[in-house]
């Protein structure tokens, strides 16, 4: 959850239409690549970013020699509308600004990067599209809404729908930042302390397991003491944050559902069912509030869906890619998927 | 977690000192009873409330023919201190009113309990100690600090020590009442609507487990929706509740560990050695805070420890006893134990 955010694009989407109503004029997706696209453009991968991140977040994933190793292929890594980057509350001008911007569906996200990958790249097919927690929600949703471009898929510590309890932790964070002294409808962006710091406190219970605290595995991060860290890591990881950008993405998060894509008629099993990628489904063995059972049972309705559980204490942040022991593992699985025949 | 007190006594200990220094001058220790006291004083039975209920809230454990049988047992219920019928902040004069009320320990509340049990009633041996959550914690800590009297002890949805993932729990739950418009140090008792709303929030998320709400179980408790339920359900559980109180029973639980019990030396290992009680611990086996995993542990370190796991989705809150077959596993366990011979 890096907010530090290194040199990016931004492809500017005139009139870019909303599912729930309305238009972004323009939106506004931001995104770095790495490596370079071949002539014929068959080495492009889609690494959508997860919740309060951005195109930094996953950078142990990808470079030379790396699971996505970039003498081979080319990355792109496209910003999550809303995270300050992308088009969000905190950047956009009147009357979309703040509390007016928009709401934004995960198809809506999928959709602008679509106009980046083949409407400016021109790339037919992904040969993986990979995302962790809200990323895995648009890498399902990439492999719902675009079956014929996306070869293979990798969500991890993710779900293809938000379960109700997801949603149930999702309504408390929310409850947090609006419960705020200085929240007052969102007019007074950008960001509200207590709030954040209350958010930070919260947000801590979830991202690792209880075997973590346990563990005292913080130490491997740098802390000596559980309140050094509750302060030293929790705190900054949103302290910087705009309140309005969190709550827009809070509102992407809880509606994720490849069940309401255009065909599906809100059934997510008919959905799942008509996924063509080859997909390899990673949850973490303790994660809270996307348990194992998520996208097994997605897996279940996939066309060959395959699930692999992420062992360990790391719960959510897993998928943070700080523990070693789930890089390793994390890498093997994104190396034999690329290594295996696409589905399409 | 009811909130409706029914007829209850109040034992008044004056001068009371308090582990952390100082003393309530009087403590008042709020407390019901159920069935009559045999005249050898052989058939008594404690049951300490947990977070945020009364003496009222495990009542389905009480009665003719029930597990803990009035026909039989002499039933005493004290109320924790905080809970606002026992001394609180909400109940306490100056200068130990709202937020300049002191930090009670686990062995406040125990010591407490003894002058009731003993010094009151005269009763040298209880029969069975038995309570849920920070009922099970206070549980633990007769059990070690008076060995002697406990003949059979039955901790459930609880622990020994309150683990470190449990304490960041309730660092999240401390912060978002803190962060309230109207908190002010504590200043403006009794509740803030905007803190105890995203307090019942944040509370949904960790009560029940992610099968509880996937499987909509809310419905048998006769909510149609998630979002009836989380209104519903979840914001009349604190909305009457008293802030000062709630944070001074969440520091009675943060810091609860039979480990720091004197003689022990801070050695909870040490301390759950020293248990002479048969030991029944009765974790729910998707606890979110009070995972199956605490209680395994301490029942290594108990001799003759034993451990039962009460399988199913309510997660923590199995142990408000809402489940049918929650309350036929815990009933039947209650009363082998009681059939089985104590150890001292």
């Amino acid at each position: 959850m890096s907010t530090t955010p290194s040199d990016h694009s931004v492809l500017e989407l005139p009139g870019f239409p909303l599912e729930t109503g309305g238009a972004l004029a323009p939106a506004r997706l931001a995104y770095q690549t790495h490596g370079e696209l071949a002539s014929d453009k068959s080495n492009a991968i889609l690494l959508p970013t997860w919740f309060a991140g951005d195109h930094t977040s996953h950078e142990w994933l990808i470079g030379p020699g790396r699971p996505l190793d970039t003498d081979r292929y080319f990355v792109i890594v496209p910003n999550l509308f809303g995270n300050g980057l992308s088009s969000s509350p905190s950047n956009t001008p009147a009357p979309q600004a703040g509390a007016d911007f928009p709401h934004i569906t995960m198809r809506d996200n999928v959709r602008a990067q679509h106009a980046l990958v083949h409407g400016h790249f021109g790339i037919e097919r992904l040969e993986l599209v990979i995302g962790c927690s809200m990323g895995a929600q648009q890498t399902y949703q990439w492999a719902v809404s675009y079956p014929d471009m996306v070869a293979r898929a990798l969500p991890f510590c993710g779900s293809s729908k938000t379960a109700p309890h997801n949603a149930v932790f999702i309504e408390g964070l929310r409850a947090v930042l609006t419960a705020d002294p200085e929240w007052r409808q969102g007019r007074r962006a950008p960001g509200y302390a207590a709030g954040l710091r209350a958010f930070a406190r919260v947000y801590a219970g979830w991202g690792f397991s209880q075997a973590f605290y346990w563990n005292e595995r913080y130490r491997t991060l740098g802390f000596d003491s559980l309140d050094d860290f509750l302060v030293g890591f929790w705190e900054p990881n949103f302290a910087g944050q705009d309140t309005n950008d969190l709550l827009a993405m809070l509102w992407t998060w809880q509606h994720a559902d490849v069940g309401a894509t255009e065909g599906a008629g809100g059934d997510v099993v008919k959905a799942l069912g008509t996924i063509t990628a080859r997909t390899l489904a990673m949850p973490a063995q303790k994660d809270l509030y996307f348990p194992p059972e998520d996208e097994a049972w997605a897996s279940g309705h996939i066309p060959g869906g395959d699930v692999r559980v992420i062992p360990g204490e790391w719960g959510h942040l897993t998928g943070a890619g700080a523990n070693p022991d789930d890089v390793e593992f994390i890498g093997r699985a994104v190396r034999e998927l690329l290594a295996s025949p696409g589905e399409n």
